[in-house]
């Protein structure tokens, strides 16, 4: 039996026991956007731990919802010179809306191969599964191939508003090598996606406040509109082409690298099964202006209204001139893009445009990562995937969805991958949500092997990489 | 005594029994929006009605709220000739924020000499002022100086969807020589304002549906937002300078006569007193365009986003691409213009502009209406009250606000006033509604003289309104 072998037979004995502790986690609603749960959840993740003799802190001296780091110091055969960061949040989305669940989403089900549960694809799976590879390798192997630390986080979901002092201070203890980021899973063909980056965010909120009450209609004919003058505005940051009409939006962007538009370029895209997906009314955008939706979804910045409000929005009529209008904007973005100067330009152009009674306030803002494809953590992480899933590998230099990915890279300065055990179907964040029993086996297997060759890989090639850094 | 005192006199006895009849009134929660007490507060109208030994029919037939029509034959010393119409509602706006009110707003109760209640002002205060004036009129005279109509319907508060097919039908019943309308009462100064005319209306509701479901707001890179394409329509439809952008939009507007124009260039206006009443952040559009409010607000059509809704509305960040965006629109109109012209302009305007994805429903259609101020019948309601008032009268030739007086103009062929009870502190359709009691007082006997001189004013001057009209 070759090791593959080997750790695949012991995760398998071992599966029950895992799934219990997944069970067992996913049973704490551990919703950060509501404060619940968080001691209980922390104490939980340290038992985990400990359970595997690792070493284990409890950071939470800079505020906010605890940092637990995690350390498993390379075995007796293993290479203490190099170090894997796995990076995980045990908070979760709110579940809401109840109704809509098919099960208790804090009461795990196990249904036609699937679990079930609010945070079993984002976040919980994915560290129950790692945690349980370090289980596989001390069984197999007597202990890991090099050391291992986590950081998991309590406040992904709420935009890690505390996570940057936790790292600078603690810059030291969570050194290492390369990063495995929190997610990841299988498409829609079950090849495996994983992404080496992440866009940025700046997410804000425009208000005009027109008067202290709202008002009867009729007075339109001449006091301002608040709703008008929210509408106006946004009228003039974007066109009907969809472009983003803001000056010094663009500024600063990282052109994307010749080998990563060609990995780009040769990302799987289904546009008819996105259609049906979301019950799309209209042909994609990109379709429309002939641009290629891999390329808009990787390289290009965006410019979403993510919730309008104003006045009266009941059935039928009521004639009311609404005192306040409010609007929530999430721009989406890419490498060299810092959302501080995109609030500032946005603010700016309101104002050149006449616009000086919107009010725009940043609600949370980061930037984008991209590891460098020329890693040999990227070429070995992907080698991995390819012998131990049998499929195609799908490595994208980013993903559209945004985390605080630039905060490691910048602190730690080392290449960050994102993997993990959900599937197409998974509907983070949505009611619902899940992964595939055989999914989890298999994304435990994976962590397993990819560290027993991580320390070879990063040894082989570490003169290359300084070169092309 | 002269007739006026005695009026007055007759009037100071009985009100406390006005007061009485008006409590019982209001005590009914006629809320038409939700269908709440209709039958009950039929009864209580007709019983009312009987009391005073009119004639009453509950018409029900054509659908609806039923209308109610009453009679009161001219008296022995009376002119049998003519006939004057009064139009009431016996419904009332629904009474939220219900945290808003100091007092409950279906338990009538006197504070400051003030009488609060919803629908005190709007309308129920005017009908029991109407038919108190009637009693003076029998007590002091022995019977009423002309004859009497009113028709009272229950959907003013809804748009009058009914009300058409009823004037129609029973025209006959309803034809009178004039028509005092339901609504009116004293400025900021107790100047007492009156309307010859109304605006139209045109109330939209636009809905641009992208998607079956919500979306994370990541795809915004390929994928239409709702919102935004609502936006930018709207965007189209109006410029910052407030102008209205659609063709066809002023088609057939009848431009005021000369007499119109000077008596609206001698309205009252008071822009600081309505920026404080607001509260507003900005100075009037009129003010920054030199533009006169008061043409404006007589004169000039106008188109106010009422509500604006879509995606997540909710505190923070909510990262979603919203399936749908909807917004209500309303156009006030002017003489000339068609609420289904309007309409179907507003949609030839969104296909043209690219926005075929954007569907328009009206919701809520009424024409303007204009009485010709050469009427006999406007110079007797204005004498008449500058002799009950002793203050300035003020006429204007049509409100800001909108009401089913087009029907009754095209179907009665007749000239319209509106005058009534309520004073500038009314908050009518607003939490804490009231009338002044001494203000209900002056109108029961500003009804009962007007009613005295009807007859002879209409007779003294038919010639000259038959030519000019």
């Amino acid at each position: 039996m070759n090791q593959l072998e080997k750790l695949k037979k012991a995760v398998n004995e071992f599966l029950p026991t895992s799934i219990e502790n997944l069970q067992g986690y996913l049973s704490i609603p551990t919703v950060s956007a509501q404060n619940k749960s968080i001691s209980e959840t922390v104490e939980y993740v340290v038992a985990m731990i400990k359970d595997l003799k690792g070493e284990v802190k409890v950071l939470d001296d800079l505020g906010g919802n605890p940092v637990v780091y995690a350390f498993f110091a390379a075995g007796d055969q293993g290479d203490a010179s190099k170090t894997l960061l796995f990076y995980n949040h045990y908070d979760v989305q709110p579940p809401e809306p109840l109704n809509e669940w098919d099960s208790n989403p804090f009461e795990p089900t196990i249904k036609d191969g699937k679990l079930f549960a609010r945070g079993v694809a984002d976040n919980k799976g994915d560290l129950v599964a790692r945690l349980s590879a370090i289980k596989a390798l001390q069984k197999v192997e007597g202990g890991v191939p090099c050391n291992i630390k986590f950081l998991i986080e309590g406040e992904e979901e709420i935009g890690s508003p505390n996570l940057e002092p936790y790292l600078k201070k603690y810059r030291e203890l969570f050194q290492a090598d390369a990063c495995i980021w929190e997610f990841g899973g299988k498409d829609d063909k079950d090849r495996i996606s994983m992404v080496a980056g992440i866009k940025g965010m700046a997410y804000m909120e425009l208000t005009c406040i027109g008067a202290e009450i709202d008002m009867h209609s009729s007075v339109g004919a001449y006091v301002d509109n608040a709703a008008w003058r929210l509408v106006l505005a946004l009228g003039t940051m974007k066109n009907q082409q969809n472009e983003i009409l803001v000056d010094g939006f663009f500024d600063g962007i990282k052109e994307p690298t010749e080998s990563e538009k060609q990995v780009v370029a040769n990302l799987p895209f289904d546009e008819k099964a996105i259609a049906r997906l979301y019950g799309l009314k209209r042909a994609l955008i990109t379709s429309r202006k002939g641009v290629d939706p891999r390329e808009a979804m990787v390289f290009h910045p965006t410019m979403t209204i993510c919730g309008l409000e104003s006045g009266y929005t009941g059935e039928g009529a009521k004639t009311v001139l609404p005192k306040k209008a409010m609007a929530k904007i999430d721009c989406r973005l890419v490498p060299g893009q810092d959302p501080n100067y995109i609030f500032e330009c946005i603010k700016k152009h309101l104002l050149v445009h006449g616009f000086d009674d919107i009010e725009v306030k940043l609600i949370n803002g980061q930037k984008a990562y991209r590891s460098s494809f020329h890693h040999p953590f990227i070429d070995h992480v992907i080698q991995a995937a390819k012998e131990v899933y049998k499929n195609d590998v799908i490595l994208a230099p980013n993903s559209a969805g945004t985390g605080p990915m630039y905060i490691f890279g910048e602190q730690l300065c080392l290449p960050i991958v994102s993997t993990g055990v959900g599937w197409a179907g998974s509907k983070a964040h949505a009611p619902n949500e899940s992964i595939r029993l055989q999914d989890f086996e298999e994304g435990i297997v994976y962590i397993a092997y990819m560290l027993t060759g991580f320390s070879d890989a990063l040894t082989e090639k570490k003169d290359t990489v300084v070169i092309k850094k």
